[in-house]
Parts: structure tokens; sequence; C-alpha cells
């Protein structure tokens, strides 16, 4: 089975794209034109992404220092390839307006198109971040700004990063110690948005210097001191700021001068290594514009709203990174079930025998595929149960994005509601379990696993990543049960409840599925109870204590339901299970419900008795 | 706390090591002399060992070809001085009798004194297999082959591999297909053992090339063919071979001559990287002899009963896996917990304030160092209990071997029983979970966790090799299901369950265990009663398809009691708990109770109702 065949079900049989037709935004579009994105983005990953995943791995970034000292960064051939190749399919503003060149196409659809690059190589391109940091343009920026930086993000032309952590401000944003003063008299006038100076040290900037495009479109977080010179403490004070690495006229051309940002550094990772990871000075003077220290920047949106402008993007980034784990986790599970179908290793087990204790085997028989025996199958099973099961989830929260922008007022409120509550969820479930997945993929391959000569040991490398960028699992865990299950009165997690109980519902009907769907409410009633007791107190140190197990509670809970859902899809399209696809669905189906979601049982007894022995555990006793 | 008063409090408080000085055999040994050996174990590590662990990673093995086409395998400096130091400590012969020049160590100490090398670089050496090698021909040899080949790798001259698996045959080791055939007239009476000439490759040997020592010495798996030159189906066919890489003569003395051993290419791994790990062709004519390809090979012990001489040494072998998953384990801890004392980040959670939903944060109030996080200390304790716990439990298998072999015969043939079915625990269990604490390792350091500049993402890939070599998962999973709880008509596992029983009587008398110990009871019983549903229908496949389920929570059980045994220890030595270290072991063992244990039961559940859901699923429904 590969990736497609899963993508085209999800989309068409479980969530139903094509009834977004009925959308006006979407009206031109038709199932012809999703799946001809599709085979496009299936076409280059195919072949400019997929061949060059171990080289980008292999000839990891690196710097060579110019005659004047500047630090230039020197990347494959393959990772200019892959880019404009991508840059040239459109798909970097495809979810933009017909007006400004883009495609008006469902975001449902881009993240499907965009998954096929992920399996691909995850690491090659970051094109990911230049479509947020244009979207967030789209939506705070004004119309100059959109003009000339979001445009030419979108046209391929520009790239963009996101530059919010700083060596000493890493979870914690509200320590970002960047300033921002203004640039001079006037400052406030400047066509492309008032004007400053940025003097800081910028860590973890994913694709903040290369020179796949002709500029690099900062965004910056950074903070305007008060009349007395002070930072404001705390998030308040953050504002946000386009810093060009060359500086642009009104018209998008660049001037010849170049801003004062200077490459510090490269990371040097254990994975992902495709993707440039810089250390970025901002105002160090290496490059003095006019003269002067600092890096210019552009204020966008109102001073002090800068987190607020960030994390309109942040659903969107959060459910990009849920997608990256998802990829690397099928990636994985296909390599191995090819490994396991071509693998012939060991022999069913017989006996015992006579009464003799011990298990034989028959040593004169051929030996079978590893693909036969029944623990490769559990390992097996496993990933497509995580894999696909994070798949289905991550296109749900996409379906709630376009149902955000584009549904009736109750609906799209609903889906934003719907959307707080599981991006975390669909951000850290992939991250820890699909990671797992590649684990499994690598134990699967036996010793050859362990060596470069097969991709999964990278495909590993690759997604610990993921529990650690765009907010970390603990951070994703306390943005759960200390945030989203609270807000607007508890009202998200209502509404996802109501979610689950219309699918134990209709499943409950189902002879085949009815004691899942009773698995599926009686987990749902101890994750709402356990909810209750960790809260129980009121005292947040008492209830995050324990935010992570709950959090992989909530996250397999949800899986079970996803799963429970997708059967239910299953059962309308084949009925019969004639086809090998159908079976295999209900099977992991069953794999999750028999092996995984018992899981939540230990995850939940320590919520729900607020247990202290971490929080309470003294520093010098370790 | 570091590694040390870990190792002296489960030695001396916990498994008494110094009563072992009341055996004949260790009478010239105090704690004096154990601790002796200890502290040169610890300084060697300190200087040699840890210093240039990143180092054997970077600059991982490699070959040049001489003029004459010989592969030579280039390594770093810093593996010549660690091999150097640790063959001069005479650690290589701690175990052996004083007449041959060792020091009548017990194992436990010298498995104690082997964990200092394990935390501080893991690859660097590989002088476990020259012990075990040695220790085979002590056991198996004849006088002159123990004279020859195991006393110049005790005294560090030479170094030895086992040469098991094949590119064909790794797991399934009845497959292996090389062939050793009687070398001319008068094979049968050469003084080093029966003369052949062998042929055939074998995979993914450990330090199978290199120039540390004069001479390697393989041991070599390989079957005799029959009188039509077949060879004989299964394991019974195998036999065990003294295979030097250069010839030698009965005293021991280089020959000039080359046996027909030649590298074939190293492979390329993701971790472990200071050990070389071979393709090794034996016998393809290369180096002929007398001018003739085959390698010459020196039976060991009886035609045909290779791998029982093999499995003599497995139990070792596989304790000293558990244990380099322990170190690497522990090591990732205390890089974790150094770096979570002085890395500031984020503050406490307040509020909800005036019924305000949301957790606030007072910004204005300086960072915490995150130490002081309820999660981050969740993961610190997760990774105390996981390495600690694997540590005392492969220093209890180590105190079994001591005991096996120095016991009466009626505590002896106890403590070989217990080994049997506690080897796979002592094995699988740290390769799992201390490669999991690893994990938490990174996630404490959060990105600069996933670079290079800090050391736990290296302990990360190296822990991952160690469920697969010695026997993977699934082999040691099929092993304790299959064989060691059934051998003997249960009784492995009877005397087991009375180990645990014991301490479970003593605990309940202590009001701060009771809880535990019953919950330990009621896992015991689970436990006890999985297994039995397991074999209900007598059929292998219906028992062994969640083999590695039942495994994880056998291992969980076995923990669980490990912790609570280790705490009446921490009581009896310390009953007000005044030391930082027994609170600390206490709140370990707390952790393990209520985080860890409770989760057997998702792992049961599929094994009681011998869940067929992996064991049927079709091939073609992946």
């Amino acid at each position: 089975m590969s990736l497609r065949p899963t993508v085209d079900f999800l989309l068409y049989q479980w969530l139903d794209a094509e009834k977004l037709q009925a959308r006006e935004r979407f009206a031109d579009h038709s199932r012809e034109t999703f799946d001809a994105v599709l085979d496009t983005s299936e076409r280059i990953a195919r072949e400019k992404y997929a061949p060059f995943n171990r080289v980008v791995d292999t000839e990891e970034p690196r710097t060579e220092t110019e005659p004047d000292g500047t630090l230039r960064v020197v990347l494959p051939q393959a990772t200019y390839e892959a880019r404009r190749a991508y840059a040239e399919s459109g798909l970097l503003s495809a979810a933009q307006d017909y007006d400004i060149g883009g495609m008006q196409l469902p975001y449902t659809v881009e993240a499907a198109a965009n998954s096929f690059f992920a399996a691909a190589s995850i690491s090659i391109g970051s094109n990911l971040l230049t479509s947020g940091n244009a979207n967030l343009l789209m939506v705070h920026g004004t119309d100059l700004q959109k003009q000339v930086f979001a445009l030419n993000e979108f046209n391929g032309r520009w790239s963009g990063t996101m530059c919010l952590s700083e060596p000493q401000a890493g979870s914690s944003l509200s320590d970002v110690a960047t300033r921002a003063v203004p640039d001079g008299e006037g400052f406030e006038s400047d066509p492309l948005g008032p004007r400053y100076r940025l003097k800081g040290n910028k860590m973890w900037i994913s694709s903040g210097d290369h020179e796949l495009t002709e500029n690099i479109v900062h965004l910056v977080l950074a903070k305007i001191p008060g009349p007395d010179g002070k930072l404001v403490p705390g998030t308040k004070g953050i504002s946000l700021f386009i810093v060009p690495k060359k500086l642009v006229d009104t018209n998008g051309q660049l001037t010849g001068v170049r801003n004062d940002v200077a490459l510090a550094g490269l990371n040097h990772k254990l994975g992902w290594r495709g993707t440039t990871n810089t250390l970025l000075n901002f105002g160090e003077g290496k490059y003095p514009v006019d003269g002067q220290a600092g890096a210019v920047g552009y204020l966008v949106g109102q001073p002090g709203k800068g987190l607020h402008c960030m994390f309109h993007m942040m659903n969107e980034a959060r459910i990009g990174i849920g997608m990256a784990a998802t990829m690397l986790g099928l990636a994985g599970y296909y390599a191995s079930l090819d490994y396991a179908k071509n693998r012939p290793q060991g022999r069913p087990v017989q006996g015992p025998k006579d009464g003799a204790a011990a298990v034989v085997k028959d040593a004169a028989q051929p030996q079978v595929r590893i693909v036969e025996h029944a623990d490769v199958k559990r390992m097996l099973l496993a990933q497509k149960s995580y894999g696909e099961g994070a798949l289905a989830l991550n296109l749900f929260c996409a379906r709630l994005v376009d149902e955000q922008h584009t549904g009736d007022a109750a609906a799209a409120d609903e889906a934003r509601l719907l959307l707080e509550v599981l991006t975390p969820i669909a951000k850290s479930w992939p991250s820890e379990w699909c990671l797992e997945a590649n684990s499994l993929a690598i134990q699967i391959h036996g010793g050859y696993g362990y060596t470069r000569d097969f991709p999964v040991e990278q495909y590993w490398r690759d997604n610990r990543l993921n529990m650690i960028h765009e907010g970390t699992h603990g951070i994703q865990a306390m943005d759960l049960l200390g945030r989203k299950v609270l807000m607007e009165g508890g009202r998200g997690l209502q509404l996802l409840a109501g979610r689950i109980n219309a699918t134990i519902e209709r499943a409950i009907q189902v002879p085949a599925l009815a004691a899942h769907a009773n698995a599926l409410g009686k987990a749902l009633q101890d994750v709402g109870a356990a909810t209750k007791a960790a809260w129980a107190t009121g005292q947040p140190a008492d209830a995050l204590a324990n935010a992570v197990p709950y959090m992989q509670a909530f996250g397999h809970t949800v899986l079970a339901w996803v799963w429970l859902d997708v059967a239910l899809a299953t059962l309308a399209a084949d009925a019969a299970l004639a086809q090998p696809a159908s079976v295999g669905r209900m099977g992991a189906m069953r794999f999750f419900f028999h092996y995984e979601l018992p899981k939540i049982g230990a995850w939940l007894q320590v919520v729900s008795t607020r247990d202290a022995t971490c929080a309470s555990f003294p520093e010098e006793a370790f």
C-alpha cells in the first residue's frame, strides 16, 4: 500500500473534500483539480525530493568564509533544484486568492499535497515557513507589506523565516531580549511600515541564511523599550517586525544595500539536516546601514501585539509539524513493509510436541519472509495505526481550518474552538508515536536498519525534532490542560466530546464496531473525569504536574475516535470488505483499540490522583 | 548524584557483596580490594574513555587500501590509548584464576567495574567480546587452546570476536552456511585442535578487523558437511572453530603466515561508531595458506556442539548488553540533570486568578532553572527509575552468576535457573527503557539536545543498537515466553515468584511500602495468569503472537520488584531518610509504582486474550 490511496480515501471517502466545491471560494474546484494538484506534488516529490533525502543528510549545510569575512552557506545542488521545482509548481501560493496568482485551493488539499514532499524528504524544503510567513503578512501586514514581501514569497522569488527563539529564550518567549528602537526622525512614515533598528541574537532559525532565493524575509519578535529604556517583562511587550536580509524598495526591488543581519553560525543537528538551522545576529554592526549598526525592521501590526500576530499562524504551523512527524512515520512504515516482504529469515513456530516443553521449528523447511512472523506483523500494524491515524487526524484538522475560514458563522466558530483543543494533539501525538513507529521500522530491519545503507535510521533521527520545535511536548501539554480545555468555559472540550459521542452513536449500531464504541465511550468518560480531578484544587501546580501523561491519554482517546470514525467510513464505502485496503483499515483500527487505547489507564491514574511524586521531589535527591 | 555512590549502595548495602569473601575463591578479597578495582576503573574511564566519546563518533572507523590490496582499518589514536590502558589494568582477566594471572574477582564486581567504561564511552572498547571469547575457551577449549589463545586474550596481546551472523542468517542461526572441511590428511592431529578449512561470509562482526592488537582470535560458527557434501539443516549441525587472523604456533608466536580471513567492508552505523563492525570473508582465497584457499580453523569442543558452546556464554553476553544500555541511560540522566540544574527558562505557573480561566505566570520574576519545573522533574525521575532500576537488576543478575559458579549445589542450581528466566529481561528491559530515558534526556535539553554540541543525542543513537544485537527484542520475548517460563516444568518462574513474594512479605510490614507490596503482588498474579492464558491452547502460534507485550509486562513487574527490594535496603540503611540519596531512591521507587507498573494492564490484556489481530492480519492488507 502506498501513500496516495490512503490520502485519497481520507480526503474523499472520509472527509468528503469534494463538498468544499459548494463554498463560493472553491466553486471552480472539483475532484479533478484536487487530483491534479496531488498528481503534481506526488511527481515532484518523487523526482526532486525522494532521491536526494540521503544526500541532504550526508552533505549537511556548512559555511565558507568569503574574502570580506561573510559566512556563506553551502548546500547540495539537489536542494536548489527541489526548491525551484516546488516554487515553479505554484504550491507556495496554492491557497491564495486568484487575484494575487493563487489557486484558491482548500487548505485540506494543500496539506494533503504537502504530505508527499514531507514523506519524500522532510528536510529538503522549508517551504512551510515561507508560506506561514507570507500568510501572516496577508492577515496582519499593510497593503504594501503584502505587495512587497508576501507576494514575493508566494511567487518563489524570496523565502521567509520565523525568528522567535533566542539563546536564553526558547520555550519562554516572554524573555525575548531583542530590542527595536525607532530609526531616527520620520521613522513612522516609511512606506514599508514604521521603521526600527533591531539588535539581538536569534537562535534555532530554520533557513535563516542561504542563497536559494534572491532575498530572505525574516519575521522577528522584538521588544520596543519604554521611555526609561527598559524592556517590558512578559509577552505583552513583544512586537513583530519584517527584517529583510537585503533591503528593498517599494517596488520589491533590491536596493543593493545589505541589512545588518549576520549569520553567526549553523547548528549541527542529529537529523533534519537538509534544512539550514542558524544563529543570527541582528544589528551587531557587521553590515551597517547608513553607517549605523542595527538591522532595519518594519513594524507589522500594532506595537506589543507581536505574539498575537505570530500565534495567528501557530495552529497551522503546529499542524504542519504534526504532518511532518506523520509522514516520517509513514515513510518508515512503507520502507519496513517493503523490507519485511522481501527478507527471508526464520520459520514458523511449532510444537511443543509430545509433551516436550520447548518450542520447535523445522529447520529443513525453507525460510519464510519476515512479514509472515506475528511479531513483525505487530510492528507493522503499530506503524500503520500510528501513521495512518495521525494522517487522518491532521487532515481532519486541516479540514477544520477550511471550515473556520469558509464555513458559516456558527460552523466557523465551532471549527475554531475545536482546532484550539485539537492542535496540541495534532502536533504532539504524531511527534511521539510516529517516532516510535520509526523505531519499530528500524527493529524490523534488524542490524541493517541500524546502518546508513537503509533509510529508516534517518527517519528516526529526523523525527526526533518534532517533539521539540514549535512548542515542546511539555508546552503542548500545558497548553492543552492549562488553557485549551478550560477556555470559554470548557466549551471546546464539550464540542469535541459531542463529536466523539456522535461517532460512538453511529458505531454502536454496527456489530463489528459496538465493542469499540463502548470502549471509546468509557475512555471519554475517564478523560473527562480526570480533567475535573486534575483541576479539583484549582491549583495549576497540582493540575499541570502531570500535564504530559494527561496529553498522552487525551491523544490516544482522540486517535481512537479518529480510527472509529475512519472505520465507519470504510464500512460505508466497502461493507463487504472486498478491498484489501478496507481489511487493512479495519485491522489497524482493531489494533488501536486492543493494543493502544488500554494504555490510557496508567496515564490517567496519576492525573486523577494529582500525583505529586515528581513535583515534590527535592532537587538534591536526584 | 554520580554513578559511584549508586554502584556502592547496590553492591554493598543491597547485594551484600562483601559476603562473597566467605567463598573460598574470593577469600583474599575484601571491600578494600573491590574498591581498589572500582577506583581504577573509574579513573581510566574518566581519563581515557570519557573525553574521547565524541571523537570516536565523529571519526568513525574507515578503511585505507594498502598497496597489496589489503583493506586496513583506521581508528582514532584515542582508541589505541583506551585499549592499552584497559589491558594494562588487568581487568581483562580480573575474574580468572590466580594461576593464570587473574585476580579471582567476583563477576559482580567485574560487572560493576565495567559499568564505568560503558558510561564513559560505550563504543570505544569491545573488551567484553574478548573476555567472552576467552571465557568460552576456558570452558570448552583444550589445554593448549586455553594456553595459546585464551591467555593471550586475557593478557591483552590479542583480542577476540564472536562470528555468528551471516548476511542471510541473523536471528536465524540454523541457516548458517559457512562450511568447514577437514584440512587434509592428519587434520585431526594438529596440536591446536582438529584443523579445518572454512569458507563463508560473516556479517555484523564487532571488532572484526583492526590493528589494536597483534592478532585477532575469531570464534566462528560453521557447519561440517556430511558425507554427501550437504550441510545439516538447523542448529544441530553447527560447530565452533578458532580462526586466528594470523596463524600462530603452539607457543603463541605468530608464524608470519596470514590466515585467509579478509575484511570485505565496514558497516556504517547510526551509532556505537567507536567499535568497528565488519563483514568478513572467510576462505575466499585472498590470503591462501599453503597455496590453498580456505581459512584455517581449529575445532573447539565436539562437532555439532558449536551453538551449545556459544550459548554457554550467552547469559553473560546478554547481561553485558543490558549493562551497556543501562549505562547509556544513566549517562544521559547525569547529563540532563546537570543541564536542568544550570539552564534558566520559564517560571512557575500561578492562578487561575479571579476566576479567569487562563494559567498565568509573573514575567517580572527572574527565570527559574528548569530542574524546578514539575515536568522536567518527571523526565528526570523517569530516567532515574529506569537507569538505576536497570543497574540494580543487572548487578543482581551478575550476583546470580557468582552464585551459580561458587554457591553450594542447591544455591548454584537455583541461581542458574533464575538467570535463565531473568536474562531476557536483563537484556531487553534496559534496551527499551534506557533508550526512552535517552530520549527524555534530549527532551530536557530542548533544541540544544538535538545538536551535536551536547552528548545526549549520541547516547540515544548508541543505545538504539541494544534492542537489536545479541538477540533482538522479538527473540528475547520468544525465549522468555516460549522457553524460559516453560523449562523444567515452570520451575524457573516459580523460583522467581518465590523471590518476589519474599520481598512482598517483608515490604508489606513497612507502612511506606505496604501499598506498593500489594500492587506488586497483584502484578505478579496478573503475569502468572497471563502466562497460563497465553498457553491455554498449547499452540505456540497463539501464545507467542504477543510475546513482546508479555515480555514488557514481565519486565515492568520484575523492575517493580527490584525497586521494592532496593527500597527495603534503603530503609534498612537509613530509616530516617536522612540522606538525600535515600530520599531519591524512595522517590524513584514511588515513581515506578505510580507511573510505570500500571502500564502492565494494557500489555497483559492482549496476552491473556491471545489477541490475534496481528497474527491473522493478511499481508496484502498492509
